[in-house]
This record gives structure tokens, sequence and C-alpha cells, in this order.
């Protein structure tokens, strides 16, 4: 196979960063891994990686390739009136998934996660932090982390009965009359009566 | 390795059968596996395997090692009054993934149906089979398969946050406290307004 042989532009090295990133973030987990461990893996100064991603966060969204940041889509719509937000959060969730490709490395994170605690633990570790962490914050109420573990029930089960299992008819129906039907559902554990 | 030598006993020929069973389910799906071609692949007689495990339905429950028939149970609380099944549907299935092992058939076909085509359609094919259709018939309703896979995917998730990815504290409530916040869920999503 024949090289270029050109010295990484500031594609190549914001890509060998997201390769490192990749790595560490498999390795050490979400919560372990650091911006300067992830730059010392790429050979390149920690402020670099900053300028790049700014955060953990945005670094760890850029490195599975989500065409949306959906933790900053999240504090959005927790911007907005708590009673209105099961749908919205239901329509958003749908939006990242329907334009996220099939061969995608957020597909491919679920998928590892499912089959290996390694990475269930850095999924975890990134919802626990990054989203359940901030719906809880914004709930308030002393049961906000069970609520937004059970959204994030409904949400995951979404992935996998649309997009990875896809069963019909809920595989081909619009995201419209899915954010409808379980809208409700995501608005009740968040804001609702959990044990009527 | 020393080998016992002794020609198969019931028991042995009970094994024959269920592993090809998981031979079959696995290469030809739900749909196409049959009672005959899993007695081929195990050298017996077909009327053996009706004789011990009755139908495919109950040869597919037994090969990946359920420990209660989840078809049978849901058809129980399918003859229950309609506005009460959502608590008793979700109890259900946590008692069977409660009393499931670690390493059970069960989590490892949920495992392979996430990274795997062909372990995908056959959960698939198994849920819309067996558990779809017997839903959307008891329902009547014209959008009952549709009820019932949004009815899935509430499951499958909850399974998914509480016994493979583990997050807390979905993964440590009792089981009684899960029923009682995801039964009204399922409820609405069986007989309630999907759209309102």
């Amino acid at each position: 196979m024949a090289r270029t042989g050109r010295r990484p532009g500031v594609s190549g090295t914001r890509e060998a960063i997201l390769d490192a990133a990749r790595r560490a973030f498999a390795e050490q987990g979400y919560q372990h891994a650091t911006i300067r461990g992830v730059a010392d893996l790429a050979g390149v100064d920690p402020a670099l990686v900053h300028h790049y991603f700014g955060t953990k966060q945005r670094l760890f969204v850029a490195a599975v390739q989500l065409p949306v940041n959906p933790v900053e889509h999240l504090m959005a719509v927790l911007e907005e009136d708590p009673e209105q937000i099961g749908r919205r959060l239901v329509a958003t969730f749908l939006s990242v998934w329907d334009h996220a490709a099939e061969q995608s490395p957020l597909l491919a994170l679920v998928r590892s996660a499912v089959g290996d605690d390694r990475a269930a633990a850095l999924l975890r570790e990134f919802i626990t932090e990054e989203v359940l962490g901030p719906i809880a914050h914004r709930l308030g109420s002393p049961d906000a982390r069970l609520r937004a573990t059970l959204v994030g029930s409904q949400l995951i089960g979404l992935a996998m009965a649309r997009y990875i299992v896809k069963v019909e008819p809920l595989a081909s129906v619009p995201a419209a009359q899915v954010a409808a039907a379980v809208g409700p559902t995501v608005q009740r554990y968040l804001t609702g009566e959990l044990a009527p």
C-alpha cells in the first residue's frame, strides 16, 4: 500500500487525538480517563486536546462520533418547562439515533456494552456522570436518580427495539408517533407519581 | 480427559436434543427451525422430541434454559382483568430475570442479539410469534402490535439497565418498587391513550 508520506496536518492530529481517546476510554473507563492521559497517548500537548475538544465530555462525544452532542441537547431540553420535557427528550433521542449511521461507534459502544463488562462500565459511567447527574440536579427531588435511570431504561429499550433488534412495527413508524407514545412515559418518570 | 464411556440415558438424549435445538435455532432462526430438523440433528425420532418438549415454543424455552416459561406466564397474566396486567407483567418479567443465572443462555441470547444480525433475527422472530402475537390477539385493537412492541421496548430496556449495564439505583431497588414504577407504563401501552 502506498502512503502519502505527508506529516499529519490539523485533521491528522485531530484524528490521532480521537484514536487515543477511544483507547483511553476503552481501557480506563470514562471516570478515570483524563485529557492529560489522552494527550500523552497521542503524543501531543494537553493544551491542544483542550483547544480542539474543550472538555472530557465533548472529547467522548467526538470519539464515539455522535452526530449531535446529546448532553448539550439534554441541557437545552432541561431548561424548558419541566412538565413538557418528556416528548422533547424522546424526540431528541430518536433524532440522534435516526441520524447515526448503521455502523456508527454509538451502535458499536452499545453493542460492546452488552457483551463486555468494561464497555458496560464505560457506558454506565458516562451516563451516570453526564446524563443522570444533570437530570437529577435539575429535578432536585430525593428520588431523582431513580427517576433518571427509569428514563434511561425506556430510552435504551427504545434504541434496542427500534434500531438494533428492529421489531416491527416499532422499527418503521414515524419518529413523531413514537415520541407521542413514549413521551408521557418519560414525563411520568421525571415528574409524575412513581408508585400510585 | 477421562470419559465415562456410558451410553446416553434419558438425560443424555434430552441434552442431545437441546444441543441440536440450540444449533438449529441459531442457524435457521425461530421461524424456520422445525421439530423434525432438530430431531434429525440429534439423531432421534421426531416423536421423541415431541414427547420431551411438546411444542417448538417449549423446546426453545428449554434450549435457552429459562427458569420459567415466559409465554405460559404471559398467557396467565393476559387472562386477568386487562386493566390490571401492567404491574403483573413487569413483576413476572423481573422474576424471570432475577432467577436467571448470571451466565444464563437468556443473557447470552440478548447479548448476541445486540452484536449479531442472525441472533437478532432469532430473538425478533420468537418475540413476534410467541409474545407479540398473543398480546395483540388478546387486545384485539387495530394498533395492538405497535402497543405490544412498545411494551417490549420498556421491558428490554429494563433488562439492559437493571441486569446488563447495571445502572444504579435501578439495579438495586426491590423488584416490587420497580414493578410499581414501570407497571403503569406497560398498562398505558397496552390499554391507554397512545397519542394524547
